[in-house]
């Protein structure tokens, strides 16, 4: 069955490729009003390319910002259901002059497509299209049931998507979600991601005296917010990377054998060459990698306070701030985790400074799936059937939120696969993807939905 | 004697404020070029006060920058020699619409004489002229021996004094330094300054990866720059005040309790109403006014790295940096502080992350004088004749680097004879200075001259 539809997508490179440029030269830009337009013209080239595939009820549901493009094919009796989700808006491409190509005009340089939402997402979104083009048109159906849900707002936070995927829940319910939104750990080695981290923050305010004070004639006397705040960060997390706020790690699971040698399997990142740094710290216990993938994190964003200019101004500032979030794992819950940190802080502030919480309102739960769950292992067997290459099982340090509201709506799981590489720069200039990834990519998805018409969920 | 110079000083207050206001009318901003002719201007007024009063080898010395006004009268035989130091040069205006009246159009509004310079520096230094001119007038002589040293970069650094006195050495030499550029402890609280802090300082930046990470992929892996410089501020003083520099407290001789009781006797700042903190905080085992005049502190004048917009981004900063300042009591070297500060930085850099110092290149020793001394004896009883209440004496938190190079250059006490109020608003908008004080304070000054001409130094 799959040999006819990797043969369609064989004789059809090239008209594949072109379709998927027109796609791309869309400057879909969902962050900036001037091109309402082109994120509505976006929309309609999904809708029209799932009619013209065969989907039904397509539909460009409007929301309060950009709208979502809906289709379905239900004609696969009882073979699983697949909610297919993904993006066709895209990053803005600023700053322009930084671009070898122009961003919305894609070519291929050295093996690479180069264009604004090549990899994130609009060629992602593109390679599972064609994929099921490719089925209905070699045998006028798909292997399982598929619903698709394509939308405008990725890049601006999904900030309508929850509220939809709740109204609609049932329109949207399916047995499992996939999603091509994410990459592979270095270049030819396919990857599954099967957590991903959660998240919580809070910005925090030492007030002192108010206005900045002369340090001649105020030092010794009043307490200098910039020094307390200082304090209160080093009371946060000590020196080996182990967060102090009690409680914090309460709940977590702890890291299993099994699961630090899938670790361990995942290839290293030259992190010298990526970040700049001669060595890397981690929690003490685990190795970075370990720490990156599986435990929680406490980072301090960004901090500001008194005299920022050049040279010396001799005062005590009046205020200092600190931006904090925390990247977490499964067990620890974002509202508990932040109200321990407003308790920790509230707790530790000196006397003389007054404290200001400002808590960060969006949050995300952890989320993982067993990487044993027949849907990720039958992922795993397509990625290695195209790459001929073992996949490798990746935690995630980061977070996807809508991963989380997946999981929250429907509890179905979710199966991360997708192809980018670290080199893709995403949100940059130069965003590309690799050709040879477009076709193994399209290749594995055609292996993945053979696969799972005969999984049994 | 002092009878008709004060006669003299009643019978023309009102040409007296006349010819300060017109002193006050120029707008000697030393710190833009617009005002240079300005600057001039005033230098040309003072000059031509000191010849119109009797003064010899009036000379406008020209500088690298703005010149500086000399002028002596040697004619008292074996009385004491004074060098009398102040500055023609004021502060910008700016914001110039929050003044209620013009800056440069001297307005009286109860019992306060309105103008840039009011009271730093032109009108102090007005006083100190006008008793000149009344002993001159009267006695056709000074009580004792005057060099004149007015300059015109006091508000941009005093750039060039220090060269020009120490190339002029012998010109410039006396047996005592006099300077009316201070203020009292509160208002009809007359004051006598006996010492000033040292300073110095050093800001040190925190670099960690080459730029700003996402937290996601590398949240665990490398060490933030902007917790570890909370980790290091942290180690630099403790939540008693107390600085955990090693070395930084050696050589300060403990405060005696003589002196405690001095510091006792200065009436205490109401520090809610001045500063809006609820609670002061001292170095453990001292008083906040101990601390603020007579024990050394240690200062964040602000700090920053990483995001400082609103809202979160969630990254590991690339770097974060932070300035630091000292002021210093007798005892502590400038330079070697500032050395045990950047060999305690060193050693505390956790690793992972590189240190990065700068070394503020301006430093100042401090400067005490002995409070029984003559000199000041004779100021405070001085002041005692014209406000009718027992002088207080104070240390100051804050540093006059002309006293620093006054003391090494000439090796000559310096009495710091000052008549402003904490009220007086230097530096801001609206500064002012009380008519009170500008007739009491002549009259000090009477005192004084006569005082010290009997004083075996």
């Amino acid at each position: 069955m799959t040999e006819e539809v990797l043969a369609y997508l064989q004789e059809n490179r090239e008209q594949l490729l072109e379709k998927l440029n027109r796609f791309l030269s869309i400057p879909s830009v969902s962050t900036d009003s001037v091109h309402k337009q082109d994120v509505e013209e976006a929309a309609r080239f999904v809708a029209d390319y799932l009619t013209e595939i065969g989907f039904d009820k397509v539909n460009i549901e409007e929301t309060k910002g950009h709208p979502l493009v809906y289709g379905e094919w239900t004609g696969a009796d009882s073979a699983p259901t697949a909610l297919f989700y993904g993006h066709y808006d895209v990053q803005p491409a600023d700053p322009i002059e930084l671009w070898e190509s122009e961003p919305f005009k894609p070519e291929i340089r050295e093996g690479r497509l180069y264009a604004r939402g090549a990899s994130d997402d609009k060629g992602q979104v593109f390679m599972q299209l064609a994929v099921f083009e490719a089925y209905m048109k070699v045998h006028g159906q798909l292997p399982v049931n598929v619903k698709v849900c394509i939308e405008g707002e990725e890049e601006i936070g999904s900030e309508h998507l929850y509220e939809v995927l709740k109204a609609k829940k049932e329109q949207f319910s399916a047995d499992f979600a996939i999603i091509s939104d994410s990459g592979m750990v270095d270049t030819g080695q396919p990857t599954i991601l099967y957590g991903l981290k959660g998240f919580t923050g809070l910005e925090f305010t030492v007030h002192g005296p108010s206005s900045d004070l002369h340090s001649g004639i105020y030092g010794g006397v009043v307490r200098n917010p910039a020094m307390a705040m200082a304090h209160l960060l080093a009371t946060l997390k000590n020196e080996e990377e182990v967060v102090q706020v009690e409680g914090f790690y309460e709940g977590i699971d702890p890291l299993d054998e099994g699961e630090r040698k899938l670790i361990e399997e995942v290839p290293g990142e030259d992190y010298k060459k990526t970040t700049g740094v001669d060595q890397t710290v981690s929690e003490k216990g685990y190795t970075a990698k370990e720490h990156m993938m599986a435990r929680p994190t406490l980072e301090v964003n960004g901090l500001y306070g008194g005299y920022q200019g050049e040279g010396t101004k001799t005062i005590i500032p009046s205020s200092a701030t600190a931006k904090l979030t925390c990247r977490l794992v499964p067990g620890q819950e974002p509202d508990q985790i932040q109200q321990l940190l407003v308790d920790h802080l509230e707790k530790h502030v000196p006397d003389g400074v007054r404290l200001e919480i400002k808590r960060e309102p969006l949050s995300a739960k952890a989320y993982k799936v067993n990487p044993d769950h027949p849907l990720i292992q039958q992922a795993g067997q397509a990625l290695e059937q195209a790459f001929g290459k073992q996949a490798v099982y990746a935690r995630l340090g980061g977070s996807i939120p809508v991963v989380e509201w997946i999981d929250s709506i429907f509890q179905m799981p979710v199966v991360l696969l997708g192809f980018g590489t670290p080199e893709d720069r995403l949100h940059s200039p130069n965003e590309s993807f690799p050709i040879e990834n477009f076709y193994k990519g399209m290749e594995t998805l055609v292996y993945y939905w053979a696969n799972i018409k005969e999984t049994r969920l």
